[in-house]
């Protein structure tokens, strides 16, 4: 796989203060004609269900041999493992606490180290409070100027990468029972249903004694109503036309979500 | 005119998900060594007044040929076009909502197209909430690398490009009475009221019994003070030294704005 | 120093508007193959203390040869000088209103001129209000394509430059007593006393009866509980695991923080 000087940052450090610029600092000190590019850093503190589903859901877009950075980091200064990783969409570099899982479930890792070569940080001495900037970030850049895995550190195991519990949904005969795994902006509510577990089949949204049914896109329906659709993400979704779903409905991340399919 | 190889961005998606990382991936598949410019993210949700103001804004800002992807898009998946077109400035990539009608009043259209041509999206089967990475982001980035117009579509009239009715102000000899078109982050209220109308004039804002002069700057009044200028975008604004003319005086978009103006 | 063609920009303008694209814009008229990277935007409006602090703890992770533009600009318009100055990280071009006095406390001015020559400027009639867009951008730009600082202006002595009051703590036997300086996105308190003084020696922080320890991590101490430490800028912090200590603590910036030091 070629590299293509692209490393992406996602991280939930937000844009108030520096950290992710600082991160760009350390990637440029590697290679200034290195592209850094934002997936997002609004993941809500330490959530990370939030970076598994962010990542799941930006990293195939990008084009193979770019080099993923997570950082959402709970553990940091802990003895939690520094990892990179190589899978077909190209490399992913970060903590070993499962945020990578979601990602790895569908494009497998073909390779994996735990960074423990120093000489690719930006300090043999990191600090024990924010390794983006003095391991992953260089690491990431490393790797993107052509670095190979092996000279990060020890081979590691991919069976033995930290996994995030995914809470599947329950798929009965008439019905789907899940749950919401994430809110976007918008309010829509995204749920851990896939397009595949419906497909070809007639379902609606089953909202106490109201059933939405399935609408091709938002727009589908009048402002204000609620639609039940196949979002961008290819997963379940309820929206509402030109509002908020999670308002509308008062509904959360975990919370329940029932489709009726008919059969 | 030459490319740049730079694709400006603007949407009302937020930074909160990953959706203009998406698009910005999508661009890097057609080229990684395109770079992607975020204008701004937080068009309040469907806004097309508000994306019309700030593209009218920043986009003379940019060298000759750049690309501007524009994605405020009420009604993806329904049939309203998609298009792109050229002008003076350069490429302009998003739906036919009238987004662009504020530039192309200032710099006119000189080509346009449909975008009809699968060949250069991300997918032949576009999903139907998100055309700004399936569609418009692939084809800003086709540009970008010098993919002429027509290889992307349909020629079609640069006149039956759809217009955005803007509020034109009320000029008569004595007061001209417009409207507030933006509220910026500091509270600023920028009016419908451009510079020209006011050229060599000696004018003031009324607001109920009081006149508030033209001051050259924000820092000309004491800290608290209203202050009417004309803004570095070339609007009759009005401010507060140090705050928020929008909560000061409890102004929104669409408030009018009247002037008194000396003959 | 080499040029690396980097340009970091910091500024109060938010990103809810197009103040930001449009200063990227005018970097890019300079040279399209620039690359212009956020520190933040976020600084609290006209917040020199905020920007001071940042630009101290973001432009070391870069490159040498980098160009960081600030415009954290509360006299614009008025007779503050523009300047730009040279020091061993690289240049630093705004306002002359103290925002690098902290960086320049660190790493000294070699050079520095005021900037006069307009023939790098956006125009020779710059706005009024936005000296970023029209003088800093692009004067910052010119710089990374390698015109020297004796071409934007004349030549000023280093000394002269404005300078930021800084509270300095007050160091004694057993006790620091400083204060906060800056609060992150976390709610993390970072006060304005370094490691170095604190350097081999045992300490706590005081808060009211209670004595805080210090810990190497945040997740040292169980989830809610304070954490005392030396964060990753080097200033003693005061954090919450998993929580805000600003929250928790009801604490402000300039609020006073009293360490207990073993003797």
């Amino acid at each position: 796989m070629r590299q293509n000087k692209l490393v992406t940052l996602l991280s939930d450090f937000g844009l108030q203060d520096v950290y992710v610029g600082v991160m760009k600092g350390a990637i440029a000190r590697v290679d200034p004609s290195l592209t850094a590019i934002d997936l997002t850093h609004q993941i809500p503190p330490q959530d990370l269900a939030a970076a598994r589903f962010c990542l799941l859901n930006a990293c195939p877009y990008f084009p193979a041999g770019t080099v993923h950075v997570a950082v959402v980091d709970p553990g940091v200064g802990s003895r939690r493992r520094g990892v990179a990783i190589a899978n077909s969409l190209g490399y992913f570099v970060g903590p070993d606490n499962g945020i990578f899982s979601g990602i790895l479930a569908q494009f497998p890792a073909t390779a994996a180290v735990e960074l423990t070569n120093a000489d690719y940080w930006l300090t043999p001495s990191p600090s024990q409070t924010f390794h983006g900037r003095d391991i992953f970030a260089p690491v990431g850049g490393a790797i993107a100027t052509g670095v190979p895995l092996a000279d990060l550190g020890n081979a590691i195991a991919p069976e033995s990468l930290t996994q995030l519990p995914f809470p599947q949904p329950h798929i009965a005969q008439q019905e789907i029972v899940g749950q919401i795994q994430y809110i976007d902006r918008f309010g829509n509510l995204i749920s851990t249903i896939r397009a595949t577990a419906v497909a070809d089949r007639s379902w609606w949204v089953r909202l106490g004694d109201r059933l939405i049914p399935q609408s091709p896109t938002y727009s589908d329906r009048p402002t204000g109503e609620i639609v039940a659709l196949i979002g961008s993400h290819n997963w379940v979704e309820i929206a509402v036309n030109g509002g908020s779903a999670a308002s509308v409905l008062g509904l959360r991340v975990q919370d329940s979500i029932e489709l009726f399919i008919e059969h």
